[in-house]
């Protein structure tokens, strides 16, 4: 008998400052099938976000990869153009943060482009349960206290 | 057959801000057995730094537990008498960090007054081809930039 084949599941992101925010992204798409972290380049994240993460890009990889539910960890997208790295990861699902940009349209669009099949899910929730579930809570709480 | 026993191998830290310098320490204990984080209480960590931890225990905890190489997870420690936690974890081996507080020397009084049959190691080195590898350099890169 043949072992079962897990679907391949996308989540993307800079995951930077690593919080329970990222890790109940893993768990639930590590639910859907093999968990593939797609971290967005030093230069990217810079154009996105307008400035650079704190944490260089071999880190946040290296971090990332090793949180448990993680298959794989690559750098891999440097433009606003997904489409490119669907068609290299080929998933079967990507699974979005509940407020993470692109929007479904838009990334429906970059599947199409990709000539990919695979269906976008998006978490309804944040995860509640803790007080510093953003990057941007922990720089916060950093600068300023509590 | 009866199946190998691992060797419980305990290691005890703040875990604040998580970086390669701890899943360096997480893969050299888990090489040794079976790994139990023991985490400073809030209390503890405000008392022996001066300063509260960034992340709060709880989240701490959450965080540690969920990367690979760990067993179990615990706020484990409210005092700087080590030897309570140990008569409870009963580790066979206490692994620290290269510069990592109390002494080898100190450790050892902790495992006696515990009563306790333990053996304690230190990592030589710290991990050396990041470039954020402890708290304090990651606030420092966050207060100041490069």
């Amino acid at each position: 008998m043949k072992g079962i084949t897990r679907k391949v599941v996308m989540i993307a992101g800079t995951f930077d400052l690593l919080h329970p925010g990222h890790v109940h992204l893993i768990h639930e798409a590590n639910s859907l099938g093999d968990v593939t972290a797609v971290i967005g380049t030093d230069t990217i994240v810079k154009k996105l976000k307008g400035k650079a993460p704190i944490i260089p890009e071999r880190q946040r990889r290296y971090m990332i990869e090793n949180l448990k539910g993680i298959k794989h960890a690559v750098i891999g997208f440097s433009t606003t153009d997904f489409s490119k790295i669907i068609k290299e990861i080929k998933p079967d699902i990507i699974l979005m943060g509940p407020d993470q940009q692109p929007s479904n349209e838009k990334m429906e669009e970059f599947v199409q482009r990709a000539g990919a099949q695979c269906e976008i899910r998006r978490l309804e929730s944040r995860i509640t349960n803790f007080s510093l579930t953003s990057t941007t809570g922990i720089l916060e709480r950093i600068k300023h206290g509590d």
